[in-house]
């Protein structure tokens, strides 16, 4: 997609969507750029594939958020951008079809206040852990977020017998609960969410837990002691809350290219 | 190749094939257009390198099926497409040579109603499994076909001394055998067979059967308890027969490029 | 970026150094030039993301070395480059923002007079290593450097609780300390710094400790006995000091495409 | 480069080449055609990087061989294509350099009539196994020639303290000895040395010798029993002589655009 396309599409869309919503804050031209964006970035990086999704929370009004229809991230428009509310209804859906696991996002919004962004991913070096009960640790201070700890959610604990997807506002409300207040969790069997306060925030942290789980599964594997980054190196760090900002910048000029 | 290239390369192949067929049904020249883009996506996502190949049952004939003639995945086009009977004869082959393991594909439709699509491959995360006597598990609702089982074939055991290629009738047999009613087999010192009711399911299962075996064998390195996708969320999984139809229409959109 | 663009991009760039220099040497232009390209191999190379950097001592003045400002490494042009002395100031900023690490370089261009280029990277194959007390090995003579042994860097032991970032020169000083004589450093949940004696060794030196480290991982999980490097044949094969144009050469071309 | 280009650059290099040879047959320009696409080809699928080479005896004397000018193997040209004598003396260099080891060519072209084909790489894949006592073991049908075995030439055994490189003809004839007759040899600290029956064959050898190594180390991983190809299923299997041809015209293709 050319640069210019890319802006187009998504000036274009955001008119669309500045009508369609009720309340649009000025910011929303920027929000749905950025979403349209953090879909490609997400994309391009290998954390999403042909599947998953990132959502981001409305500008102005805090029981709504914003989510793709359903389709494959690195296709995604600011046309193909839903609003929803926190029973996952989309408000204007005009026959485009929703995510089936769109609950996932809004029983989070829900009861995290603080969140702003999610992402919903399969990204294959969580998978081991998300099945393992070996714990995600941080390796260092660009996922310096893992050290409050990435809490393993398992559907059958909760649900009994499932088919493994997060399909109503239950199941998204028992994986809220497996969140608590972490910065993401991984979903036995699937897959995993992370959360934050920020578009920027929540892509560059997804894509920091993949390197992450990367280098400790190989830190794992050279058999000797492994000193992770402590609890309390890593409040530190997090209090940088611009911390991807350099990273976003470039990751979202390459995929205006 | 261009989109537009590739779509008349399609059409006019289609067109070439519908003449030569005695019984052409209206979809063939959709299932010659996506046999075409299923080998281009596997291809594309590393599951066939220069070898290997993806074939389709006859959409009106059971006794016949439609496989590249011998040469590079990447490279096929409509009129590379021949029309095989059970036995692994070309019907009209007019001087394109044919794959020496065609009787891979010929067995398996021969005893296996069910199936529609066959890829036979020899990617490098599956050799591992093939090898060995750890067996394939599941690891994600993205390969939950995998906790069906899949069975090793060893030609050895099969056929006492061979160069472990399926040369003939006789060894397509012994591996339809071992392959009985599951989705894939592994080939011992070989590659693998993964089977399905459509090509877009069977090219999905084919890429996905590759990223679970590159996690399952990350899992097992991280050294503590591993949980499976249990059969029987992985049948409650199966049970949406177009589970790969969004990557299937993002692979099929960027081999058209 | 065309090449033609990058040439103009560097020459206008090294023209606008000059004038703002105090004392250019003749050989300011390649320097520039080769420190654009740098920043541009690493990224291509994955050594560096949007993080990390690369700087050279000055030609002339051994108290002053060359850095881009605040940026994505694979963005940086010619007129991004900035001057700095050994306390980390910034001669001429111009109003542009300095790397909050700078004082890594800077330390270790006061205590290191054999030193003439400098990385910071985070690569993800050195974290494993950064974290763990299994000791980087030479695998092969083109990382024969890492046989003269790589200390690590815990930026806790020397300065208690810290964000995990080298902030300021007091944490420069201990992490030049930790490097003495050495021509790479881990940093314990961060990263690494490699030194050389010149713009293609450094970036030489930090591509191939990528590839050793990988290697040496790899090695180890085989289970069997491992012959590394020996200091002896190391030294031997350090005596040739353009161990890397060759590959410099092929790696600035690729660039400037 | 443009395919139009390519074949220009080969048939223009091809005459060049003709003329200054004193003994030049037909197909001489097959072979330059295919050595210089057997460099880029090797550098494309990252069995070389900047460094290693390969070369190929001459069409019609048995004591020539040809081997690019010292340069990156994917720059290679047919102008930069020397004829080389078994003592590893450039029979028209005028002023091209040649690779400091080309004594590897010469010397296993010295005492291996039915070698026509040779690379020496640095392949990251094998640097594991060329230190360790742990063998290289045959996966599949397409490294069936692993099978004969591939043993490790220990420079420091045949000659003490080196820098590991082998610059003249006595290291040469050391490793050519380490060689015998098998069909590759690791070398301890530096890489390994594939020989064929021709360029297509040695290509060949050498890519999927990194995938045999890379998916046997992930077999060893597993911890499972492994049951690698037999010498005897190996035997037959390697009957076929042209097993390269179809994954040949793909590579020579691909480069070739």
């Amino acid at each position: 997609m050319q640069r210019r396309a890319f802006l187009i599409a998504c000036s274009s869309g955001a008119v669309a969507l500045a009508h369609s919503f009720s309340a649009f804050a000025q910011s929303a031209g920027t929000l749905v750029e950025d979403l349209v964006a953090g879909n490609r970035i997400l994309a391009m990086e290998g954390v999403l594939d042909a599947m998953g999704h990132i959502s981001v929370r409305h500008s102005t009004r805090q029981d709504r958020f914003l989510l793709a229809r359903s389709m494959a991230p690195e296709l995604v428009t600011a046309a193909d951008i839903l609003e929803y509310d926190l029973d996952g209804n989309a408000i204007d859906a005009r026959d485009r079809t929703s995510y089936l696991e769109r609950f996932i996002h809004s029983e989070i919004y829900r009861v995290r206040p603080d969140v702003r962004a999610i992402v919903h991913c399969h990204t294959a070096s969580l998978i081991p852990f998300a099945d393992s009960d070996v714990p995600l640790r941080a390796m260092y201070h660009m996922a310096a977020f893992v050290a409050e700890g990435v809490p393993v959610f398992d559907i059958r604990a909760a649900a009994g017998l499932t088919d493994l997807l997060v399909r109503d506002a239950a199941l998204g409300k028992a994986l809220a609960k497996s969140l608590g207040q972490k910065p993401a969790a991984l979903m036995r069997g699937h897959g995993a969410v992370v959360v934050a306060g920020s578009i920027p925030n929540v892509v560059g942290r997804s894509i920091y837990l993949d390197v992450n789980a990367k280098a400790q599964a190989q830190a794992i594997a050279l058999g000797g002691k492994i000193t992770y980054v402590g609890a309390d190196e890593a409040k530190l760090r997090m209090s940088d809350t611009n911390e991807y900002s350099r990273a976003w910048d470039l990751w979202k000029r390459k995929v205006s290219r």
